[in-house]
C-alpha cells in the first residue's frame, strides 16, 4: 500500500502515510523513533537493524526477535533501543530490573510470563481436564489454534531470555536452554500439589550460581504461601531476588493490546524525556558483568515424580534401587518427592525406570522450587 | 566533629571527611550529589533546600520531609531530586509510577506501606490479641517504643502523599487527609472478615474521581482473592490501577537498611547515568495535570460497623432507624455491612447511635473496598 491516507477514526486527526518499503521509514531524516510491532523474526530483524544503523531510536515489542537477536542489535545501537513490551507488557519489569533494582546483583528471577498456561493451570485446580480447558482458552482467544508455542513453554523461554540478558548480560538462544511445557500435567499432579500445600506454575527461572546462570522453563511446584503462587488466571508476575533488597514481586496483565500499548508508549516517553542519554560517561544498557550459561544437565533441584505402575510385588524396591544408583535420594517415598538432584541423574533414572515392564509410560516429573 | 578521618572498616579504603556544618557539603563545588539520610523535617529541609539552591543533585530517603515540603523543593530543583527510598524502599514504586506507567492516567493507588501494621494484622489472624502482638513487634524492632506514628496510620499517610504527588501532582499535607490507624481492630473484626472472605489491611488509598482525588488511610476490608490481600507480615505492596493497563501490583520489603540502601543507590545510579536530563524539551517531574483533593467527608465507600449493644428489645430497630435517616442502606443486617455511603453520613449516624444508652461505646467501623 502506498500514498498518504487520512485516518479520521480517532480523536485528533492524524496524517498516516503507508508504505511497503521499510527504508522509507528507517532512512527518513525527519523520523526520530521507529516503533516495530510487526512480529516474526526475519522481517523485523531487517527493519530494526536498518533503523539502528541509521541512528533511529527503536522501540520493539517483539519477543522472538529479541530472544534471537538482542545482543547483535544492542551492540549496533548508538541510539536508544527499548523493548519493555516484549516481556509481560502490563508489568514494567525491564525498567525495574534496569533502573529500580540497579543497586543489586540479581540472584534469581522466577516469572509467570505466559497467561495461557497460567489460565489453564488455574482452571485445572477446579478439577477440569487439561484438554477441556485448553479448548476453552482457544475459544476465549487466550490460546492460538496451534497452542504449542504457549503450552510448550517456548513463549516463556523467549521472555526469560530477554530478562536474563538484562540481569546477567547472558547471550543464550532458546535452543540452548531447558524448556518443558505443561502438556503432561494432569489432575493427579494438581491433587498431589494441593495435598502438600504446593501450587503448580509454569515458571521461567534464571538462577545465578557462582559464575553460571541456570535458565529453565518448566512446570514447577512452589509453596502455596509464596506471592507468585497466588497469581491466578491469565495474569503475569515476576519475582526478582536481589542480593541487597531480597525478593520483590511485580504483578500485572501480561498480554493484550492495552498492556502492550502501555509499555510501548512508556518506552517512547522515556526516549523523548531523554532518559537514555549517557552522562558522566556512564551508559545504561549491558553494563552488568557477563555470566555464562549453566548446561541444563547440571541443574540441581528437587523433583516430584509421578510413576504409574502395574501393582506387583517388588516394584517399589526396584524403582528405589534405580533411584539410589543414580544418586537420587527420596524425601517422601509415597510421592517420590526427591531431595536436590542433578537433572542428568533424574533423566537417566527415569529412562531406566521406564524400561521396566511394570511401569506405565511415560513417567512424569515436576521440579520443586522452595 | 571535624577533620578528615580514615575509614578502614570496608573493602576499598575511603576517605571520609566529617563536619557539623552542612554548608561545607552543600556549597562544595567538588560535590555533585548530596544524599540526605538525616530524618526529621526541619534540619533536613534546610540541608536539602541549600543543596538544591546550589545546584547539587539531591537524593533523600526522608518521607516526613517530602510529605511536607516536596512541592516547594521540587519547584526549586534545577538539578535531579530523587527519593525512591522514601516509600517502600524495597519496591521501586516511584520509578514505576513515573516511568513504567508513564502512558497511563492513574485511577487508583492502594498501598500496604507500613510493615508494622501489616505484621500486627497478620499475627492477629492467628487469634492473638492486638496489645500482645504490638509488644512483640516492639521487641522485634518492627515498632517504636511510641508506636503511634506507625499504628496510627501517620507513616502510611506520609508515604501516600508522596505517591499521590507523583500520580496526581497534588499538593496536600498530612493534616488535610483522612487518617485512621489500626488501634481499634479487635479479634471480632478479624473473625468477621474471615467469615465473609475479606482480609483487613491498613491501606493508603488515592482514588481519582472526576477531577478530585480522595486520599485516605484506614483499616480496610478487601476481598481475600485480591493480590494485596495476600501480603503478609512486614512486607509491603502497592496496587496501581492505570487507565490503559489496568491493575499492576508491586511487592517487596518496605523498610530496613538494605531496602533503603537499594533505593538510595538506584537513585544515585540514575543521576550518574543521566536519566534526569531533559531532551527534546520534556522534563520528567511534575508534568501530570494537577488534581484537587476531595474533602474527606465526601468520600463514599462501603462500611462495616461493629456495634456492641446491651441486648434489649427494640435495639436493632432503633439503630436501623438512625442509619436509614442518614441515607445509609444496609447490605447485611447481621454485620452491618453497608452499601456505598458518604463518610459524613456514617460519622453522623455513628455519633447518633453512640448517644443511645444501650450502645457500648465506641462503635467501630471499617471501610470496605472491593
Amino acid at each position: 500500500m502506498k500514498g498518504r491516507e487520512r485516518n479520521n477514526s480517532r480523536k485528533g486527526d492524524v496524517d498516516i502515510e503507508l508504505t511497503d518499503d521499510y527504508k522509507k521509514v528507517t532512512r527518513d531524516s525527519e523520523i526520530d523513533i521507529v516503533v516495530e510491532l510487526m512480529g516474526g523474526v526475519d522481517g523485523a530483524y531487517e527493519v530494526v537493524k536498518d533503523a539502528l544503523k541509521h541512528n533511529k531510536a527503536v522501540v520493539s515489542a517483539n519477543k522472538a526477535l529479541l530472544a534471537y537477536h538482542r545482543f547483535e542489535l544492542q551492540k549496533l545501537a548508538k541510539t536508544p533501543f527499548e523493548y519493555e513490551a516484549s516481556v509481560a507488557g502490563g508489568i514494567p519489569i525491564i525498567k525495574a530490573l534496569r533502573d529500580g533494582l540497579s543497586a543489586n546483583h540479581i540472584d534469581e528471577i522466577q516469572g509467570i510470563i505466559n497467561g495461557t498456561c497460567n489460565y489453564i493451570l488455574t482452571e485445572m485446580k477446579k478439577g477440569r481436564d487439561y484438554q477441556e480447558v485448553l479448548k476453552e482458552a482457544q475459544k476465549l482467544g487466550y490460546a492460538e489454534a496451534d497452542p504449542t508455542f504457549d503450552v510448550g513453554g517456548f513463549d516463556t523461554a523467549h521472555k526469560l531470555l530477554i530478562l536474563a540478558s538484562i540481569a546477567y548480560n547472558i547471550d543464550a538462544k532458546p535452543e540452548d536452554i531447558l524448556i518443558e511445557g505443561i502438556e503432561n500435567i494432569n489432575l493427579t499432579d494438581i491433587e498431589f500439589a494441593r495435598e502438600f500445600d504446593y501450587e503448580i506454575k509454569l515458571l521461567g527461572i534464571a538462577k545465578k550460581i557462582d559464575n553460571e546462570v541456570e535458565l529453565r522453563v518448566h512446570p514447577t511446584l512452589i509453596p502455596k504461601n509464596k506471592m507468585i503462587a497466588k497469581v491466578e488466571g491469565v495474569m503475569n508476575a515476576v519475582s526478582v531476588i536481589g542480593d541487597v533488597v531480597g525478593e520483590s514481586v511485580y504483578y500485572g496483565p501480561g498480554a493484550g493490546g492495552n498492556a502492550t500499548a502501555s509499555a510501548v508508549i512508556s518506552d517512547i516517553i522515556e526516549i523523548v524525556r531523554g532518559q537514555n542519554k549517557p552522562m558522566l560517561g556512564y551508559k545504561r544498557p549491558l553494563e552488568v558483568e557477563r555470566l555464562s550459561l549453566k548446561i541444563s544437565d547440571n541443574i540441581e533441584t528437587k523433583y516430584y515424580l509421578r510413576i504409574a505402575v502395574n501393582d506387583k510385588i517388588g516394584v517399589l524396591e526396584k524403582i528405589a534401587h534405580i533411584l539410589a544408583k543414580n544418586d537420587i535420594s527420596i524425601e517422601s517415598f509415597l510421592l517420590f518427592a526427591t531431595h536436590k538432584s542433578l537433572e542428568k541423574n533424574i533423566k537417566k533414572a527415569v529412562a531406566e525406570i521406564e524400561k521396566e515392564e511394570f511401569v506405565l509410560k511415560p513417567i512424569n516429573y515436576i521440579r520443586i522450587e522452595e
